[in-house]
């Protein structure tokens, strides 16, 4: 079960090296800037989890597999573009989703390992999928995805919610893990491939 | 004078989950989107207050009462606002003045219980009371209000120095609280209604 | 060695206040303003690594010495302007490269005490070195330097996989410390006289 999580936690890193390589890539960085922007997304997200669980060391202090993985990443995914061809960027989407579907519910395992109250997984879980996501979106001076893309926090609590619903169940070991990173996957490449969104609030007037 | 102290807290998350929901709202996201950023408003100031004092767990982490309360005041304002009628932009200047206030105070009281030196005091009440909003700020790609607001930094510094003030003097329980509080939230006011200012500063040239 | 490494820490915190201070100066904010976000840029990159690092008390919550060096640092540069004329942009860059030398090579010290891998090690002197800075822009709401200037990244990854090398051989203490800082400051003022720069990526297509 640790080594499904770690394997997990690895697969994660590296979809999000590439989302973040991608990016800096498009803002036209130069290699090592790119590396940089990989390595942010790739790891944020897990690390502010730990910083704020209290759980040191953080994954990547200790055991360099992480930063290894972050960078093989970025670095081959700057060796295929230059090889073939430009990316499409609805690749990124794709590979954003991945990453979320699995940080999510790695994050909201995290947490319930820690004995935290339900809500407080499920904050950790999107905080996980999401937040390395933004770093690299703010780092490179884009809208965070979170905030003009379609349902993506309610991927993250729909798939943080199924997690806690299917680990209380008699389930394979790992099962719980695997459906619930499948949830999010599935919202998200559905939102992304028919546009779907939920009703959208305006909730302030624009006077002044 | 531990119960204030929650009671307040508990408040300031309340007030902040509500301009976060608005803000998020303004930006048209989604339910879950609004859901979010309340509680990144909400819970990001105390959260980054804690982790640098060490302060583990962190508020959130162990008592779900903070969640729930971030969570009511977001939906309630959701459902507030569908029920009636946009809110004028001029009531999340006012509801953020009350979060400042409070957390501005609230921030300054736990890092001075870790007997840190005074300046450290006055940055730990500075970072809680702007920190939540920044955050708010930025994830809805906003010029965060400490930024372009007016005495916006003003405010909270003069309310965490009253507050060290008040607190040596042999004032009953809550009092120096209270009134610290009450300190930074008319001075915003004041500012917000007759757009005060202190003298704004052109430190650079603006060659090349 | 400890005191070479504090002194070249309070320096690093001067300059970085010194440039943060410019920066909210360029935004016209109020002297309080420029006050918080001068304390920012100089006090973030450290708590960052501080707080990964598990390294508690984080340096400035006991010494007031950190706060007090960078409150100077910003009331002395609005002073220093206000008496004479604003400083040019290219000054802000400057400093902000002597900044990035120390705090990049006292960062990958700090983490090499702490026994972690090497990797981790450059990791953690790269986001010494880069954190405050990029705080700092993303409070001004400015592209951050690391995305758009010249060999940034470049330049702290050099300069950590130097200090991790000469720190190996036999040198006089401190020296590996000064000439790896030595080396990060010249690639960047080298980087911004002769507009220097690295072959740009471009990773993405802009279908859609």
């Amino acid at each position: 079960m640790v080594s499904l999580f770690y394997l997990c936690d690895l697969f994660g890193v590296a979809v999000f090296a590439i989302t973040g390589a991608l990016m800096a890539g498009r803002k036209a960085m130069d290699l090592f800037g790119v590396l940089v922007v990989a390595i942010v997304t790739a790891l944020g997200g897990g690390t502010l989890r730990d910083v704020i669980l209290d759980r040191h060391p953080v994954s990547w202090i200790r055991d360099d597999t992480y930063i290894l993985v972050a960078t093989l990443a970025a670095v081959g995914t700057v060796i295929w573009v230059r090889l073939t061809h430009p990316i499409p960027e609805r690749f990124l989407l794709i590979a954003d989703a991945f990453g979320l579907a699995v940080f999510t519910v790695i994050g909201t395992e995290a947490a319930l390992q820690q004995q935290v109250p339900l809500s407080t997984a499920v904050i950790m879980g999107v905080m996980t999928g999401v937040a390395g996501g933004v770093m690299r979106d703010i780092v490179c001076n884009d809208i965070p995805l979170i905030f003009h893309k379609e349902v993506y926090a309610t991927a993250c609590i729909v798939g943080s919610l199924s997690f806690i619903g299917l680990s209380r169940l008699d389930l394979l070991p790992g099962l719980a893990t695997c459906l619930s990173m499948l949830i999010v996957l599935l919202i998200r490449l559905a939102a992304i491939r028919w546009h779907l969104a939920l009703p959208r609030l305006h909730l302030l007037d624009r006077e002044r």
